[in-house]
């Protein structure tokens, strides 16, 4: 009977995780307010087929006032219950031709990938408080590891890389802050999924990722927090390098 | 003979760092470029005892134009030669009472910390091309670091925490777009400093610090481009935790 709450819900890893929730029992899952800039199809065809299940919450995250909308309008759905889980999956990963020496983006980009997040957090506090499994999951990138950022170099996307890393140590300050609260923070690499970001030739379907996330939401307890890990996902548990997915724990 | 660039030279640790390189003999510092956004009676009178190998540029790295307007200066005053090494020292340290729930400045502090150095960086690259040594110091900080946060929990400054850690990964990318033509870029932890900033309950006098900053700056090379150091200080190479300033690569 847990309520979720998912940014960027419209499309990609986002619509993915709301399709998987909406095929649970109500017995398992309440309610999932889907946040997006807009409504499309999917996202109406889903709440359509839902039974109420499934919620539509417009949110643009660099938007403040917006986003107290949205909170407002979840805190009245949920009427006195609080929200159980957090995926903050929103971001964008612009592409810089001519590397980071012509990187002109970096503002926008942290506005969107960390103060988008921070500020819907903070705003969704009071409910999460209230809620009984009080997870909140960061979905970051093995590419905004700093430690492996050689493995990723001719990967053009600085903005992006130099955006993750940040939201990893928010993850770790709000873990810590709210760990004697029972609080699970955690930062979560998708793995590399066939989405608009990722594109075609990506390894693993919206599908394999979505469900690889939900693992960790399911699973992961109190005892995680303030961790980063990898999707695990069945049949690339050994593969080599970038195309690893074994759940495990991945450097800063 | 080496031409130095410094930001946020008017106070602590930046204007110790012109201190000491203007007691160099000019066969070892032809000129030091102190910038920041006032000029202040400290930095007037070192410039005034420095027989014109102190100049004074006035920026503030928020702001793009003026940035671009520093640059022109200095393309001007090395008159064709390059400039050899930037200290990107400049930096902000906000304190959140209440923690990150309360936090409310993450864009602007993010705008100082990473994308002031970002753009002086980009903008002085040029001129850091045709040097001889090619070095660029981003003035980071333990408290950045990811791995070692439960470390500094009760240390009050978040956004200052979630704005270094991505000054880290804006550091290495450059070390690794830059690494074939023989860069040396680094991230330099200063240790805790008797400065506005740090109070007077610090570790180091601005003397310490500013010192072993610059024993860094003159002695590491390409081959440690990419790093993350702690100073090394005589005296706290074998202190406990938070006190050991050691020299050692730092983590992520």
């Amino acid at each position: 009977m847990a309520s979720y709450f998912i940014t960027g819900a419209s499309r990609g890893i986002g619509l993915g995780i709301v399709q998987l929730l909406a095929l649970k029992p109500s017995s398992e899952v309440s309610v999932v307010f889907a946040a997006a800039r807009t409504e499309n199809d999917a996202l109406k065809q889903l709440i359509a087929g839902s039974e109420g299940r499934v919620r539509w919450v417009q949110l643009d995250v660099t938007d403040k006032d917006g986003i107290e909308r949205a909170s407002a309008q979840v805190t009245d759905a949920l009427d006195g219950k609080g929200l159980d889980v957090l995926i903050n999956n929103a971001g964008i990963m612009p592409w810089t031709e001519g590397g980071i020496e012509a990187m002109n983006d970096l503002d926008s980009t942290f506005h969107v990938n960390v103060t988008g997040v921070h500020l819907l957090t903070q705003s969704l506090l009071p409910l999460l408080e209230k809620g009984t499994l009080k997870k909140v999951i960061n979905v970051s990138t093995t590419v905004g590891s700093i430690g492996m950022a050689r493995t990723y170099q001719l990967f053009s996307v600085p903005a992006y890389k130099i955006t993750k890393a940040p939201l990893n140590m928010l993850t770790v300050q709000y873990a810590l802050s709210f760990a004697d609260q029972g609080f699970t923070f955690l930062a979560v690499s998708p793995g590399w999924v066939k989405t608009d970001l990722g594109g075609e030739s990506a390894d693993l379907t919206t599908e394999q990722s979505a469900s690889a996330v939900l693992d960790i939401v399911f699973h992961k307890t109190a005892a995680d927090t303030g961790k980063f890990f990898n999707v695990r996902v069945a049949g690339w548990e050994e593969a080599e390098g970038l195309n690893q997915y074994d759940g495990a724990e991945y450097p800063w």
